[in-house]
């Protein structure tokens, strides 16, 4: 028997109660047990709903039942949720969490802290939604040595880009349209700034490299500065502007995590990644480039997740599998300023300027640019170089290629 | 520490020593114990091979020799194959496979008997080369009812029919291709008929609907049927043609499955995935699609998927975990006829004909067309439905659409 808590009856934290009783059969056989909801912490009461009678209010009672094994954590945030896992964890209950936020600052914290009372502390839904990425990352993949990781991350974002790529909608119009899809929140600035993208790369990058990686240390570009003109760009020499959170082992062990705009290459399986869907690429040393894909957020998805390591954690109670990393540092990390890549400029600039200051670029044309505009990529080379090359030009783009 | 036999050095096994060294201080750090290479068996000899001094032809010392942990089975095939892979598990020993063939035919038998003798047997590597997807299917979405399975499974048809498509070889000069690129085998029968991708729904659909479904009751069609007038049909209506091992769990319980050439629509995600790549679509009842992707064949990438496999065995010894199913039986699948859907016929019939046997049928169109060749896509039916409408009519090919 493993009783559960949910913490926060939000949008995932009701499907966990939804996908616990609608699966309820199914799961408790898989387990070899029961597993129960006892209980769903929230400031609000919910009348209404099915769970009325589970609604508690003082996150007391879940910490001093010994019945609870299992709370799941989905306040969001890092304050709140901070505490209440750190007190579920010290009263020897396992913790799962949907919180990406939490984990990508204070992941390692929390997973020593749950080694120190022989508990879980478990993630899977941190990342992509219903993706299963956390586990085939660590175990299937166990026996590569993880070169690379590559992916669309944020949903809202890669909905945006899609609509003004597909349907020509500006940045603010596709912007609006998500939030009346319920695709984007009232204030978008984590997913529009990129800030969601670099929770997600970090917990990726640490669980791969195994440090830990701080949101603080992982430069991070949105997409607000992507325009149209870029999109007919992109799309002139068979590309998509994708917004991708990126981390690299470069062959002197150095590690580079960053998110920014890239420009995809059509045949590149993430450029077929549209609307809410998120997709994740790793390299390894064997296995060559794998990907997953699904739907990176919503309800049902996201819930799915955290029922996996719910049962994970009812499944394995007694001698926890821990999924955790080492500790971050100033050295884990070095800034994507060397890394080589073609570059995607759109300036006001002549093209015989761009000539002088680059080697052999390679022009771009659209529909209806102003006088004045021109647009090119550039050859293989760093951030630096680019700066160089660029200072005495007028750039009002400038998009990595991948 | 964990001492590694392999059975059989030919391309799978060969790679798994070379991963094996070449990763070895990282897979002994993550299993928190030296994992060490002790045998190879084969009934050749490589004097020039690095691994010369390992090699052994006498399946007996291996069995006999109790410092042997884990043996891995490359040989393929179900006859060696499945003699030493039982004398392995009954000498407590845990067996790691990338025989597709024998776990299809025998994997409920052999995991019976690896639970008998408290080992594992496990199987990583026999779906989908270096794609994870065997645990992840068992443990990231336990949460859900699994509803479908759909994937892009042989790696060899899928290159062939790239070919076709990309670059109008015919079917034959595209197998030539492949068998000079080394994608496909001196014979091909197992990839082009399709048996091999039948192998893998049938693991695929055990593992997910938990009774063993073996390959005789898998309706199964190859590619060998395709031609260059149903790729241009196909494209015509923005659709390319994949062979497709599906599973596809009904409202009322019962179970289809089958491998067969679809017309999948151009937006759909298995569409994208070209040449000898994989891909495999997973359909949970929260999660909705979840697609893993990557090569689905290769040295390297299968072995790192067997090595995986082998880190896990070392680091569950004395406590494995099963990722086993249920029995077989007569009434495990129902046959695929009464599944609905739209389907593909190309005929010698004139569309008059066609009108009379079909309701609203889509009329589709190439260049070059023969005069009285005629394809066009039906509304959905079962097949038995459209074989009815099909009787006074001439087809030449006929596909279902995804």
């Amino acid at each position: 028997m493993a009783k559960v808590a949910i913490l926060g009856f939000g949008t995932v934290g009701s499907g966990v109660a939804e996908v616990l009783q609608a699966n309820g059969p199914h799961i408790s056989e898989k387990v070899h047990a029961p597993v129960e909801l006892k209980y769903i912490l929230d400031v609000r009461d919910f009348p209404d709903s099915p769970f009325a009678d589970k609604i508690i209010h003082d996150f007391g009672m879940i910490e001093a039942d010994p019945e609870v094994d299992i709370v799941v954590e989905t306040i969001g945030g890092a304050k709140i949720a901070r505490e209440f896992t750190e007190r579920a964890l010290r009263a020897g209950k396992s913790v799962v969490t949907s919180n990406k936020e939490l984990v990508a600052e204070h992941g390692f914290q929390l997973m020593e802290l749950a080694r120190a009372n022989e508990v879980s502390y478990l993630y899977e839904a941190s990342v992509g939604g219903g993706i299963p990425i956390i586990r085939p990352l660590k175990q299937c993949l166990a026996a590569n040595e993880i070169e690379a990781i590559c992916g669309i991350l944020n949903g809202t974002t890669n909905y945006i880009l899609t609509r003004m790529i597909r349907s020509g909608l500006s940045f603010q119009e596709a912007l609006k349209e998500a939030q009346a899809n319920g695709y984007a929140e009232a204030d978008p600035t984590a997913d529009i700034e990129g800030h969601d993208a670099c929770r997600k790369i970090c917990i990726l990058a640490s669980l791969a490299f195994g440090r830990h990686i701080y949101p603080s240390q992982v430069p991070t570009e949105g997409i607000t500065g992507v325009t149209l003109a870029d999109v007919a760009y992109a799309d002139s020499c068979g590309r998509k502007i994708k917004l991708l959170g990126r981390a690299i082992r470069q062959k002197d062990g150095s590690l580079i995590t960053f998110v920014a705009p890239h420009l995809v290459d059509g045949e590149d399986p993430l450029a077929g990644v549209e609307d809410v869907f998120n997709a994740i690429t790793v390299k390894g040393n064997a296995t060559g480039d794998v990907m997953f894909y699904g739907r990176g957020a919503g309800k049902l998805p996201t819930a799915s997740a955290v029922v996996a390591d719910v049962m994970e954690a009812a499944r394995t109670k007694g001698r926890p599998k821990y999924l955790d990393w080492g500790p971050g540092g100033e050295d884990v990390t070095v800034p994507p300023d060397r890394l080589k890549s073609a570059w995607y400029v759109r300036a006001e600039a002549s093209a015989e300027a761009i000539r002088t200051a680059f080697a052999a670029p390679s022009f771009l044309a659209r529909a209806g640019a102003p006088a004045g505009e021109t647009a090119f990529l550039t050859q293989p080379m760093t951030r630096e170089r680019l700066e160089q090359a660029l200072r005495s030009l007028k750039p009002k783009s400038v998009f990595r290629v991948l």
